[in-house]
């Protein structure tokens, strides 16, 4: 779950060390106290590298995410191979509700949702999450359509509780990092107890 | 629903009529391009009067931020005085799903989620958000709890009900305005599912 993306650990070309250097001054200083000059100090190479490729800070950002969003496409398979579908929502939740929070995917949650609000007055910016949104959109229905498939969940539109699932995710990411209670187990349970009412057939959905 | 605060139309004195010009420019500019002098444009007064008051911007919009709660706390009475409580949650889903979203609401909205987000990286919006979170966790709590005392809702715990709808609600609040899908009638079907299968009691849960 807290795996380190491989670009974070072996560079293997200069864009993945571009990216490695932009993961890093970003989880350092956040969006706002961001620079180049901050990306540069965490770039082996030289910084008119950084400057021949992107013009400002902002076009860096939106490669960066571009970027990050094909990792966690490589990283969650279209189709599992193992594993309930039940088993593969609960991947997903465990991933947004780790607790504690380890300081590194706080700091990297921080800066995200601070680059998801640029996307309230930046159009690039929101498209970007737009597109975000619809890869997590593609991947949840999926499961919840193999869940029905297989009968092991109740036929639900799956459209319907992925929209609402997908709500339920960015608030988590948005709570836990701009209030001071980062613990977001009671959620959770509740979250487990939708999944159980709302989804899992049979004898679960009666004993609460 | 979308009744205009009193102090939009008739501020009463000078810290209404800044905190009316800090609304309208911050819906105008959006947070990270809201300056004094922005603010000072909306201002009918002397512009010494916002330094006199202020150490600048952020700490000017952190007394917004604490006005508009306190505007909250005056337009959601503690106790409803007619109304069941199923109606009480569905005026508060209203407020947050209203579709299609007017324009200053839009404009607005866009600005709260760039002010959350400065919660990421600064304490005191940190510590704004956790009580604004606060009070609505008392309000939804007290909700809940009434459905289950008059027998209307199912004995849940109304603490961990609470929890989960805060999370749904920043996240559709997040979601509308940084994606390019602003409809969130799909999500809100699903949230209305969840309250009939969760909380309503009789007939209506078996019908889905």
């Amino acid at each position: 779950m807290t795996t380190t993306p491989s670009f974070l650990e072996d560079p293997s070309d200069t864009r993945d060390a571009i990216m490695r250097a932009t993961y890093f001054a970003l989880c350092k200083h956040g969006y706002a106290d961001l620079t180049i000059q901050r990306i540069a100090d965490e770039f082996p190479k030289s910084k008119s590298l950084l400057y021949h490729h992107y013009d400002g800070k902002d076009d860096l950002l939106l490669d960066f995410l571009e970027f990050m969003l094909e990792q966690q496409k490589e990283r969650i398979p279209a189709k599992r191979s193992s594993g309930s579908p039940r088993d593969h929502l609960n991947a997903i939740f465990d991933r947004v509700f780790v607790s504690p929070i380890p300081d590194d995917y706080r700091d990297f949650s921080r800066a995200m949702v601070e680059l998801r609000a640029q996307a309230a007055h930046d159009e690039k910016y929101r498209n970007h999450f737009t597109r975000s949104d619809d890869f997590f959109r593609e991947v949840i229905t999926r499961v919840i359509q193999s869940g029905i498939d297989e009968g092991t969940f109740h036929e639900v539109d799956p459209e319907q509780v992925t929209e609402f699932l997908l709500m339920t995710i960015t608030g988590a990411m948005t709570k836990r990092v701009t209030t001071n209670n980062e613990t977001l187990e009671t959620a959770r349970d509740e979250l487990d107890a939708y999944v159980r009412f709302r989804l899992l057939a049979d004898e679960e959905s009666a004993s609460q």
